[in-house]
């Protein structure tokens, strides 16, 4: 497949990407190909079915012309159905799409192309929560600033904070995985009622259903599903999932990346046309971006559940674009995020020396609930609001404002006010979470 | 709950449905309060427990006071801990909230309520199932136009019809279901470490969160979730979902129900202003007012997903009105299609009757497969092209032009061009559907 | 430009469509040069212009190459830059991009694209436009069934029906042409002060940008607009108003197209796989889907106006594919707007018809209002609702019932019971819309 | 108006706004009334039209009440009308909606609300205009560090940023007093075609458009617009321009407001339930909510856009709430975006300061210019990436190693690397910007 066949100067986040290969039109076309094969060796008769198979290769045909011919009908199914009946030729070209209609093969090939674009993906997922797992754990005592509304609000640990994108990439896997595993065939004739395949002398038209799933690989729906859209809503769902929790990985990055910050760094930032000292989070922007797109392509396509009569006059259409781009942008950032977690350079003195920038206002949580015992609730919120005060105003350290007030001469201070012995269940946390699997 | 609390002059698909009473202000302030009760009874003093519990009674806060002082903070829970601390007394008011965030009751608040909300939520959906079982059973073997792209194609059932509209709302039922047992509590102190339990004594804080989760009847997570999104994101996509699906039963009604058609007509349309004649499909326009909306909605909090740092600013307040808005569509949808579909009034008769307007070509599917084996290929489609043509222009059936055709003298004309003889699998189909409970 | 290099199995809507080529991946190449040429044109020196425009030709550069490498700094000007220069060689090369961004040419040459596509786009507005003045005029006078919330409501005329349309399209050409002539060039430089340029000796680098502007045939922007994405959302709103205009008609064409109804047709209708009776409403098919699409893909760009720094990591990004989408979709529905409304059949048989559906109901909103005065209100309402009830339950019309009232007989029944004779203004609206050009 | 009525404890954002009150409930049946009351003075008799004046006081009418029963025909007016009717009393009872339907009505009265809610909604965008243009004035020559995709690039200054949310701001006004000033009223009766009011004996219905548009103060449509939904698009776009526009100056409080960057401060930031050192920035956080939501909102509403037939069975009712939604998020932004700017406080010092964190690299770009024509282009390329290099890992600055270069004794590396020196154009770009009015 070559990536010439794609418009994708506009793309790089998905550019070269397999999940991106597996849903070019020539993997369409091949897809449409398969399903065509699939029905004709469940329906047979046998010759037909290996006639069908034998050509069924996208190489054959002209994807530019087809596509051209899919305007008269609406859809490339029409001409691909007159070229493949040719194809096959004279003896077997008859039980070509035979008893089918264009939806039952277009969406049938819509399943298979999003089962394999999914098979990347899940790969490029695996690869990042192995990644994570191993940060995890290796950064499981090194304290940070947690941050929140972009403030330094008590210490956290990247242990933590690696565990729970984890945790994330680990609920886009079993979604994607369930999902998968449903992706089913389509077959119901013109109407979804399976009647032209009992009228050309199928016995059992819903057993033919059955055999057509296991020639696909697909699941065997119940009912046939012209304008029951429930598998590509729920594709829908789990990559907008997918991209939005790799999404999250991004937004880190990119905070954490900041030139003022610089705890994180992309293992091979960008470079810029102009400034040669720039490194770029261009694996963070390129995945951030599409978990920008994400969202509304998703609703897109659960907007299409709303689907009139046998087979919707736009709605449908209106699936098949914005299908295909969540798979390419969720193949494409789980491909980043692969990239991005596997090369992820953590800098745990620039972390460590952060917990310093509010200097101790970062412990002040601990003291409030530690002092209180001890000074009395009262004094207690009287003297942290006045050194809070005047550490903001003078200068110094809280530490060394506490050190010189005499009611607090037997506190053990040192630890008291040390950030990173305030990140309570941080480790024990990270641990639980590496359990799951 | 009184109905003037809500603004819901424009919400007629919501106004007055249990599923909107359970999403009002004074819902959430409870749902607020009922957090904070759970959180001191699981966190102690046992005395505290009990006081926080008798006083977290919504009635006797001041929602519009709360509203406007959450905007100092950009939440509510800031104003709600300072005057439930004052309601509790001087003994116990310093156990209220302790060690907790903002953001730990307002999740565990939005959880409880999403909880509530989508009881009367599948309450619907189960009416709903069921009088579509029921129309399923009773339209069996009731024939019909089967439309594809707004024009006939092939015949149907009504029966299939209303088993397909069936097990979309099973899945959507499947899919609340799932969600709904996994909302989990959220609690983790400042940046999610837990670190304020244990300053305040708390011995083991991972077991508090669990205790919590008792204490609610929610979930215990694995992790703090205050920006791992995954709760809001699943409910984002099973509600959008369910509007979709529910959108889908009125979109075909709207559509039967044109003037021209009225194969389906409402239990009880609405009127008009101006037209005494009027009977308006209400129910399913407002449900199909709601299907346009959810996704939009959903988008919105898929888009959330990708929140930086320990707590975002913005993406996480972006949440709280769509999830509320969400809730509310989809659940008065759900009781509009349970009214909708449990008075449903269905023409059997118009349903043959059009079985006709197409003068016969109906099955012109059929007879493309069955009169190929008596006249050959090559002239059956020859034959079957000219007389579509014919009946297009001369204003007769296509029975009638093949009565007269010498070659088809030992055909069963009656029997293949009886469209109500064309519905293929439609029963069969019906029948397997309404099998999955 | 080839079909063969765009994605267009899926896109039957765009496919071979003047906005469509006008914006596939070798257009934005041949743009991103335009730039460039443009830029050292109006930098100097004028050697370096003219070797710039000569080296500036699409067709000498490698697509998939570049594309693959934008990977790398997450866009394609960077690599461009690089092939560009050495294309120009070792005297001109270094005047390359010099000062720029890249996201000057990047965003210039999306500029470029939008100003291009655009042509086609209104050209077919016009077509449609002009088709539609003519339906409107010519059926000036045709009654029809007004429809409201699918139930035929009074009587209204197929002439102002399509002037509403053509109200929309003028609508949307008056929306498109403002942004067309509004969208500006990009140049700011690295950090959007334009400093770079002067470094290089450029003496006033605000007159660089007006002399670059000239030299594209865009406009001059006031200050760089790297995140003042102004441009970005005007296009997103007028083409997703676009499409929703062109949705409108769509809408109407699909539902008066329904066999039931057929009061309009389109020219040639698209055939099915499996049905030779079947002419579908494809071109409305494929504009109903455009205009399902195009909200959510301008909500994305709507979105990234909130674009932080100087440049921001992911919004920007997530602006190229939808704008390249949107222009697909918005152009890809004005050309089959224009070609339906050309070729649509108009049955004003059929129309006249259906206004007898009701069986005389339809004009019940004029007998309230003018029996009222004969009868009294109360009288009025009374037997007006006494008749109704009898149209609806025994089958005859209500002239016919009326006919038999004796306090009637004064009254001029046939003129106040003919559908036709109650379309109030409706000519007179018609011709004012058709004043407007 | 209380802001008990609404529904705001998860709308901190909108609570307490003015642009929010315009939209109540209350507001809304206000309008809905005054919208009635316009009408029957426009049409006659006098007499009524002073009777319905009267009688159109929200506060005499129910508002749950009417919500309640808007159920069964599915809008609001329904209701009203007969509570308005019996207000109004037996004599002139009959004049109230004469001739109208219940969407010219309800559109009418959105046209209202949003006619007022923009008006505060325009002060507070010329509060924030005024701000940023005394902060860019102030700041004009205020260095600061650009950055691009999160990294520093080259000097900027905080004028030039503050004159670019100015230029947005403007943008905004300007989109939203155009759509404002042509905001009109709906009449067209049941179908559009004024017919009724005919029937009711005006003489000229046009006229009576015009007339009933000077009465409420809105434009005079050419058409009526059920269907023609341009007012609406209108509104949907320049909201979220708005949303979006103030969700950039947002973006970028929030980023330079980050503990470890603190350039930028909100005048009085928002406290933390457990944290008291904390300062967040709530403003930005709740119009950066807000930028997130209203472009999925507007998403509805362009799709309303596609509406069949006269009045379209969905799309209308979809309409209204995410219309309310949007006027209260931008006029909630746009209050916030008010208090932001003027109470910003701006820390020019530790803008100057980050202009050394990268040790002298963002001037890399000047050097590159120009030491080319100092040393050559080779070697002064060879030589920065040398240093560059250096700089970073041996921890010295840039100009220290310069000094050390003999090549460079003539040249006046003071000037040349002093970032404060090498912001380009950035005065003079503001300047020109604040020319704009």
């Amino acid at each position: 497949m070559s990536s010439a066949e794609v418009d994708s100067l506009l793309g790089p986040g998905w550019a070269d990407c397999a999940a991106a290969s597996a849903t070019t039109d020539t993997a369409f076309l091949q897809a449409l190909l398969d399903a065509e094969a699939a029905l004709t060796r469940a329906q047979g008769p046998a010759g037909a079915g290996e006639a069908v198979t034998e050509a069924a290769d996208a190489g054959r045909f002209d994807v530019p012309s087809i596509a051209l011919r899919a305007r008269a009908g609406g859809n490339p199914v029409i001409p691909l159905v007159a070229d493949l009946t040719k194809a096959v030729g004279k003896e077997y070209g008859p039980y070509v799409h035979r008893g089918a209609t264009s939806q039952d093969i277009m969406d049938t090939a819509t399943m298979l192309v999003a089962h394999r674009a999914l098979d990347p993906l899940l790969a490029d997922l695996a690869r990042t929560e192995s990644a994570l797992a191993r940060l995890a754990a290796e950064h499981r005592d090194t304290p940070m600033p947690g941050r929140t509304l972009t403030q330094h609000a008590v210490p956290t640990t990247f242990g933590l904070k690696a565990a729970g994108w984890r945790s994330l990439v680990l609920d886009a896997r079993d979604r994607v995985i369930a999902v998968r595993e449903s992706l089913p065939v389509q077959l119901g004739g013109a109407a979804g009622t399976l009647a032209a395949f009992t009228a050309y002398g199928v016995e059992d038209a819903t057993a033919l259903v059955a055999a057509y799933a296991r020639e696909t690989g697909l699941a065997a729906p119940t009912l046939p599903w012209h304008t029951l859209r429930t598998p590509v809503a729920d594709l829908a769902g789990c990559l907008a999932f997918t991209a939005g929790a790799l999404g999250k990985i991004a937004a880190d990055v990119l905070t954490l990346s900041r030139t003022e910050i610089a705890e994180l760094a992309e293992g091979s930032g960008g470079g810029s046309s102009a400034m040669p000292h720039k490194a770029n989070p261009v694996r963070s922007t390129l995945i951030a971006a599409a978990a920008r797109r994400a969202p509304q392509l998703a609703a897109t396509l659960y907007g299409s559940l709303a689907a009139e009569d046998e087979r919707p006059a736009g709605a449908w259409h209106a699936e098949w674009e914005p299908l295909r781009e969540l798979l390419r942008l969720a193949g494409g950032a789980a491909r980043d995020a692969a990239e991005l977690t596997q090369g992820l350079r953590v800098h745990a003195d620039a972390m460590r020396e952060h917990l310093g920038v509010t200097r101790g206002l970062i412990v002040s949580e601990r003291l409030s609930a530690e002092l209180a015992p001890v000074l009395g609730r009262a004094r207690a919120k009287a003297l942290l609001t006045e050194l809070a005060e005047r550490t903001h105003t003078e200068g110094r350290t809280l530490p060394e404002f506490l050190a010189k007030e005499p009611e607090l001469r037997d506190v053990d201070l040192d630890e008291l006010t040390d950030p990173a012995r305030y990140t309570g269940s941080a480790a024990a946390l990270t641990d639980r979470a590496l359990e799951r699997r």
